[in-house]
């Protein structure tokens, strides 16, 4: 049997602490790289910071939209350097924030978590617009061969709150007028198998399950109603670090007694260090999380 | 200038009608056709698919996960496919339900809306769990090169109804306690700059905007709060005709006075006559939707 996803990222939290590096190469970054503007110049960029995170995080993050806007040749690209990831020992997060339903999401797991496919990740992004049973078919399939997912839960881009925070009408059995966000947290996290028995274990274990959360770094977890309780065993993948406003230092404010379940994702504050620079960069961001961290 | 999206779908859907087709090779009919599950034989799905709609339908809509699972390879067949649609003269909506924030999503604009991108389609479908504003940075980009948008607003599948049926907090200006799936509508449909003046055009002329929404066929409007006059002028992509449940003959009937901006899509209904009845069997679809709509 597998290692579960939630005992691998365990594993590489405990070793690493909770930096993950975003693998972001937009236009931007690629100019202030020196790199062209192709799927040469997102392999080259990829496969740089693949390098400078071996041996120094836990996770990386590649931001698929970035590879994806050069087409097939974007896509080999992408390949080459989660290979690489993967081979180095690093998890890897396939950022994609892919959704949809029955059939048609499990292509989209057959795409990124099935074991020898060309694209395969440890874990993948997903959405859930289309509710979060239309997830179904891609976590049964993802859980049982050792991978995870990250569901689109709370983020902190203001626009997101309109519909993450909407009420959705009580049901028999659920809290009386919930918000989205919870609604689509408990229907996704009912789907880890594992889940009571992870609940059920000491705290002091920490034990983390398979379906994972993204929730924003810098939001106000209480307008989401996602409490402690709920999220006790879930991953959290936390963007918002670095560039975007929350430090280190913020991780135990933030996040409280869930700060071990956390996964603290910077790209810019990294990336923009270059090429030359990048390596002693994420050793010392990875540095000052394992000091809050009391690793 | 670039006609715009919103008209070249109106010449689409007068010449040819409202049937959609789907181009979807998920692996039951991968093996009913005889094909391999390789890239190879999507591509040799899709073309054969391309070349039985070309002249006989308007849109064509490969649904992008049954090609993903093959990886770059898979991309490239797709790449393929779409060349050889977009040549033959039928539009293309690449349903790929992509969703993220500011430069991520601008990413996803260039990959698929962008003019010369090897991905490049006439349409893409979007998602709005992030905020219908998250959504800006593709639009923007769309419209002025004659592209446009499907957002994924009001779906058939039961688990749809807890996100976009729940109830947005009354702003200022907006209406009282809309839908999300309103409240979606409202933001994407203001980003598309020609709406006033499509909406100031006497409804004779059926105008149609750029800016598209998802709405499932068999979906009860009123549930999500959708009116009339709120999608006078948006171009509405509507699954769930074919093997779904709706026939030609409900278009009428579900959509009223909307039924001249349906895109009908089918898949399964169409793509299960196999390779050597798939061209007469649209051919008949398409004469069926014609028939209803008096064409």
């Amino acid at each position: 049997m597998n290692p579960s996803f939630g005992s691998r990222l365990r594993s590489a939290l405990d070793e690493h602490g909770p930096l993950c590096v975003g693998i972001d190469p937009h236009e931007a970054l690629l100019d202030a790289w020196d790199l062209p503007q192709s799927a040469e110049g997102v392999r080259a960029f990829g496969l740089t910071v693949v390098e400078a995170a071996a041996g120094r995080a836990g996770v990386v993050k590649p931001q698929v939209s970035f590879f994806e806007r050069f087409g097939s040749r974007g896509f080999a690209a992408l390949e080459d350097v989660m290979s690489a990831a993967r081979s180095a020992g690093l998890l890897v997060v396939a950022d994609a924030k892919r959704g949809d339903i029955g059939t048609t999401m499990a292509g989209y797991a057959q795409a990124w978590l099935e074991p020898g496919a060309p694209l395969e990740a440890d874990a993948l992004t997903i959405s859930p617009y289309l509710g979060g049973g239309s997830l179904t078919e891609a976590i049964t399939r993802a859980l049982p061969v050792g991978k995870g997912v990250f569901v689109l839960a709370a983020t902190s881009n203001p626009e997101g709150a309109a519909v993450q925070q909407a009420r959705v009408a009580a049901e028999p059995a659920g809290p009386a007028d919930e918000t989205v966000a919870l609604r689509v947290t408990r229907d996704v996290t009912a789907l880890d198998a594992a889940g009571p028995a992870l609940r059920a274990m000491d705290p002091s274990v920490r034990a983390l399950g398979s379906v994972g959360l993204v929730v924003g770094a810098t939001i106000d977890r209480a307008a989401f109603a996602l409490d402690d309780d709920t999220l006790r065993t879930v991953p959290l993948l936390a963007p918002g670090f670095g560039a975007q406003g929350a430090a280190p230092g913020d991780l135990r404010s933030r996040f409280g007694t869930l700060a071990g379940n956390v996964l603290a994702s910077e790209s810019r504050s990294i990336l923009s260090a270059g090429p030359d620079r990048i390596a002693a960069t994420i050793e010392e961001r990875a540095a000052r999380y394992q000091e809050v961290m009391g690793g």
